[in-house]
């Protein structure tokens, strides 16, 4: 037998997430397909690093998966990114120790959030970029970003009902930057863990704070508070890339 | 009577092109259908700068169409944009002269080709770039494509059978640049004029040279000998946009 290790990418907007779920298209079932075509039509089951929602897109996503003979590493790429569906592509394979596991590792994720703040929008992009109409005061969300830096209890900034117990999580990186040209704001997240809808109600709180409807002491506020109801709302999940996953070694 | 001129903008990859055509959703269509619901429910026919094909994109396109009414120009556009399905923008609307006619009036157009050069491609892009995964000398294409600017008759690039007599166009601009960050190459052309097909097909000729299928002459070849046969194969019209249009005062 041996592990497999592969970075994907895909574009969410034709599935209903990453994990396998009766009656809806998702990227495992896709891909579990392909590759159980290319094992002579034995079931191969993936692991993925993060379990990303509908809508939500991955540059860098890691699965891994076992076979039980060993394979050319060029042509097992190829294969599965010409046979999987247009939305998916397979950007690297390698064979791995059998001790790796891509969602148990312990690794850092980036994730990208992009915003479109052109008026009107750019319809190339409604599907990857979340448009938000309202005047946006930037300086208030650099400010505020800073806020999530470190190591903190996210509780607030979760969906509620979350069974995990422990909620801390340190996030190294948080930023916004302001993309002139395609007029978006490309918000950037990078941490040891994120919990379930972190990441889009981080970006729905801080939307609210550059509006100016929230003040922007509110990210020290709801990290301090640890309650839902004091943050913002999630903000749509087609702005959403898991970008990059780099496993600690 | 009052006549409009708008600009508009629509995601092209779910539309059958810009043309109104029995059975096969377009742009028109979708747009005469909200102007029409906004002018209660009398039908008003728009007329646009340029046909697009099926799956070419628009920043820029730019029509007229007559209402009996004068109306509010930021109220109308504003109605207009959001009534109009999410694959429509509209950028802007303003009163003209009812002498002003879209396709007639003198302009000059920027079209805009993206091609993704990436390996593997960028799934979040496959409607909005062609993607090429064969070599390319760029200097080539750099080359070559200066021999396109100019005055020239561009029977050789068009769709054989086109019924238009006068074939000759001016280029005032034909460039490609690489965009590095998304590993894409970016063919720009501003003229007085396109004939039927003839972007996709000096991409296609572009294309063929760069990967060395065609010598560097073989644009001037072509211009020369007015022979379509000579060219390269027609680009996909996925990586097509109709990026600006500006009229001659």
């Amino acid at each position: 037998m041996i592990r497999y290790k592969a970075i994907i990418s895909y574009d969410g907007s034709q599935f209903s997430g990453f994990q396998r779920q009766t009656k809806a298209r998702t990227v495992q079932e896709e891909f579990e397909k392909t590759l159980s075509r290319l094992n002579n039509g034995k079931m191969i089951t993936i692991q993925g690093a993060g379990r990303t929602d509908a809508g939500v897109h991955a540059y860098g996503q890691v699965i891994h998966f076992d076979l039980e003979q060993e394979r050319d590493i060029e042509k097992l790429r190829f294969a599965l990114d010409t046979q999987t569906p247009d939305d998916i592509d397979v950007i690297s394979v390698e064979a791995v120790d059998e001790t790796f596991h891509a969602r148990y590792n312990k690794h850092l994720k980036t994730y990208e959030f992009l915003v479109d703040i052109g008026r009107p929008k750019n319809p190339m992009m409604r599907n990857y970029a979340t448009h938000y109409p309202y005047p946006l005061e930037i300086p208030l969300i650099e400010e505020a970003i800073k806020d999530l830096v470190g190591t903190h209890d996210f509780t607030g900034f979760t969906a509620a009902g979350t069974t995990i117990e422990n909620k801390v999580r340190t996030l190294y990186q948080a930023k916004v930057s302001y993309d002139e040209e395609r007029q978006f704001l490309v918000f950037t997240f990078t941490g040891n863990g994120f919990l379930y809808k972190q990441v889009r109600n981080m970006v729905g709180t801080l939307l609210k704070i550059g509006n100016q409807r929230m003040p922007v002491e509110q990210v020290r506020i709801i990290l301090e508070a640890k309650d839902r109801q004091l943050a913002g709302p999630t903000a749509a999940g087609n702005g959403l890339y898991l970008k990059e996953i780099i496993y600690e070694d």
